[in-house]
Formats: C-alpha cells, sequence, structure tokens
C-alpha cells in the first residue's frame, strides 16, 4: 500500500486564500522488463502488480500466446526490474520488440500499416461475433463499480483504471497506473496468470479514453470487449472493426456508443 | 480542418432505447519523423501542426537547441511523414535516440536514474526562480481559456490540449492531439519557431494529468511554470522540484495547488 503513494506539502490556493497541507501522489516510477538478460522495454508506471504488467506486456507484445511459455518471471533488486526467462525452444526476436512497434513497414506508415503489423503477430484467438453476449442494462452498471473500486485514485485523483468484468457484470479484477496501457497490460497479465479463459469470455472498462494502443492489446489478448468512459480514436474504430473487437464508447450517466460488434451487446 | 476528425455511424444507447446516429471521431495516425534519412520516432498523433510536432520533439529529445540548428523541415509523401535535416557540424546520435530514452543508466533504473537522464542533455535555460510571476487570480481563468479555444475536442471529446500562455492570462497558442505528450510537443515546436523567447517568458497548461515526461519537456524547452487540470506524478513533482519549474495541478473550480516553485505564484 505504500510503494503506490506518496505524501508531500503542497500550497493549496482557493480564489485569494491559501494553505499549506500534506497532498497524496500517484506514484510514477520506470519499471525495465529484462528478456533472458537483454532489457526489451522500460516504462514508466505505478508500482505493484508489476509481474502482473510484465506478464501482460509479453503477451500483447506477441511474445508469448500463454503462461506456459514463461519459464521463469521474477522481480529484481533493485524494485524496478523483471527478469523474463521463455521456455526452452522460444526464442522470440528480441531486436523488433525493441524497435518501436509500428515502424515496420516499407509500404509507409499509415493507420493501415498498423493494423497489418498486428496481423503478422501471433496471438490468441477472438470468440465468435455474438460470444459473450451482455444485457445493455448490465453496461450501464460498470462505471460506478470501477470507480468505486479505484482505491488509489480516491487518494490521488492521479490514476487510471482497468477493471475486468463478467458478462453479468461482476467485477473479477482491477489495476490502477498512471499509464492506462500500463493498467490494461496488468489486468492482461493477471488474467493470463489466474485463467487464460477468462480473457475470452469478459469484457474490459478503462477509465478515459481508448486509441489504438487499447484496442491492440485486446487484440493480441483475445478480448472480445473494450468499454471506454472516454472517447475512442479514429483507428481504435477501424482495428476494433478489422479483428471482430466489440468497442463501446463515452460509457457513463446510463449511456453509451457502440462504434464495432453489435452482436455483443443486447 | 478535415484531417484531423472523421466522421462515423455509431449506435448509441440510452438507458433502454438506441437509435444510430453519425458521430464525430479525434483522428489517430502514426507519424514517423526521420532525421538525416534515419528514423528516429514513430509516434500516433492527431494530423495537424506536423512540422510543430517535429521541431518539439527534437528540441525536448536533445537534439537540437535551438530552430537555427535545424537545417530543413519539410512533411513527405505520404502524409505521414516527417523529413529533418540538422545543420552542418551538427552530428546527433542517432543510436542515444532510437533507444528508449530512459534506459541509460548502468546505476540501475529509477526515478532518479531518469532526472539524471536529463541532467546529461543539453537544454535550454530556465528563468530565474521568481520569473516570470503570475497572479493567482490569473491561473483561476486559464481553464475556461483552454476549454474554449478547443475546437476538435468540442466536436469529438477524445483529444488532449495544450495551451500557452502570457503571464497575464492571454492564450497565445494552442495545441490538441490524441496524446498529450505530443499536445505539449506541437505547442513547444511552435514557440521554438515563432519566437523561442515566448518559452522563458510563458507558462503552459495541459488538460488532464502531469507526469514525468510532461515535466520533461518543459525542462528541456525551459518553461519555467507548467499547469495540469489533473493530478502529477510523484516523479513530476520531484522533477520539477530539481529542476526549478513552477508546478500546479488541479487547476480549476477557482482552486489549484502549487507543489513547487511557488515564488512564482503571487
Amino acid at each position: 500500500m505504500t510503494r503506490d503513494t506518496l505524501i508531500t506539502p503542497v500550497l493549496t490556493v482557493e480564489n485569494d486564500a491559501s494553505s499549506t497541507r500534506q497532498d497524496m501522489l500517484a506514484v510514477e516510477e520506470p519499471l525495465e522488463i529484462r528478456l533472458g538478460g537483454t532489457a526489451i522495454s522500460v516504462t514508466m508506471r505505478t508500482p505493484g502488480h508489476d509481474l502482473d504488467l510484465a506478464t501482460g506486456f509479453l503477451l500483447t507484445e506477441g511474445i508469448v500466446e500463454d503462461v506456459q511459455d514463461i519459464a521463469s518471471l521474477r522481480t529484481g533488486s533493485p524494485d524496478n526490474l523483471v527478469f523474463a526467462e521463455l521456455k526452452p525452444g522460444l526464442a522470440p526476436d528480441t531486436a523488433r520488440v525493441q524497435r518501436n512497434f509500428y515502424a515496420t513497414s516499407s509500404c509507409g506508415i499509415c493507420g493501415k500499416a498498423s493494423i497489418a503489423a498486428i496481423e503478422t503477430l501471433p496471438r490468441r484467438s477472438m470468440p465468435s461475433p455474438g460470444t459473450p453476449r451482455v444485457d445493455s442494462a448490465t453496461i450501464h452498471t460498470l462505471p460506478d463499480l470501477l470507480r468505486h473500486a479505484q482505491p488509489v485514485f480516491e487518494r490521488t485523483g492521479g490514476l487510471h483504471a482497468a477493471g475486468l468484468f463478467s458478462p453479468a457484470g461482476q467485477l473479477l479484477a482491477l489495476r490502477e497506473d498512471v499509464g492506462r496501457h500500463n493498467a490494461l497490460d496488468k489486468l492482461i497479465g493477471y488474467a493470463l496468470r489466474e485463467d487464460a479463459a477468462l480473457l475470452s469470455a469478459s469484457l474490459v472498462l478503462v477509465s478515459g479514453r481508448a486509441g489504438f494502443e487499447l484496442v491492440q492489446k485486446c487484440v493480441m489478448a483475445g478480448i472480445p470487449i473494450l468499454a471506454a468512459v472516454g472517447a475512442p480514436s479514429s483507428l481504435a474504430v477501424e482495428t476494433a472493426r478489422r479483428f471482430g473487437i466489440t468497442l463501446l464508447g463515452f460509457v457513463r450517466d446510463h449511456k453509451f456508443n457502440i462504434y464495432s460488434g453489435r452482436e455483443r451487446i443486447q
């Protein structure tokens, strides 16, 4: 509980008056992920659930498809290192991983090339268009469930959240982070380690907006429904349509928009 | 005006009812920046002000300190490329740029190492602690000015904004993007191309939260005051204190917190 928040003195100004008080901040620290001794990623994240984060990252970057592909996973000293080893015979192209994920194609840099890059990667399978099916009344309940389960956000106002829900609307897991992509990787890593079947049988709600990167992670993990409290981007919608993901946006105040995959919402 | 938004049909669900309508999305597309023929960055951004974005990126990554360091800058075909050339004699370490900015130090990965990495880079000078000085009543007016000047956000709800303000509270420039770091790079690039003296004589307000990366960019650009509508992270505060930046958070509803550099607020 102490590594994810930090107390610091601040001067609060309200209209003309000011007062000194203690403020609680969300902690942001780099985490380096090493695969077979090679650093493959450094991300600014909120400490906690680092093994979930590393597991999710390995999946959503196309390095592993299942938790069995990982021979060992441990945190290092100092605290901001995770060491991963793959099963013998699995040799990832770490050079590819270290390059920017999008900087691939000689056919030009555009949204289509970004989508094409996903198509080249091994990924978990997506359930059929009608599966799972979720009632719209259930969707309306999710934002309150997510917000009330966010312990660090309540204290700091500074964290994104990603929640994994059953089709009946039960909150199965929640992860928070200063980075939305990390919150989702932590959640995906949790599910992969706990029971990979959760990924294809659940839906995810994220605080804030949904860009390409979040949809890409759901594609890689085989998560069929992504809901966001905020707006999706053009490329998020295009990617969701291409891969058969149900994408919901502006999920709040008993309203939401369906951008793709409406077969899963009844 | 047409490249930054896209219209798509959506199904809107409100309580039990649903209806099909046209929704406007913020466009997200990759932009590749090439320096002397080498790709040094691919970022997901909202098209528009791409030369500002590339200029700001070159400054905040420590590759140039002034616009005179850039010999040429042009957009390429297709639309998602910017080609930059430096003045003869300036040879950037593109290998360093291509590596993750934080993955530097052999002393371990931690917040201190991230701050130390900034210290090794050439950067614009920061004005003295009391300069410029801004009235707290002026700060209270900024969020409304920023919001009312956000044309794409009004239409899509999907964009971050960064605004450059004079110490008297006049909005000098505004940039929007799906990525907050891109909105700030666009704004910094604009100022560097327009009049570099603006950087040290102005303040920046960003929508949303302030993490390490945004403070780092202000350090590199010599921007003395960074204000955020949302919460700062622990490392954002630590970095602002180290480099003498005035950092304000939760700037809204006639209130704000001063996390560092209170000498500039009266």
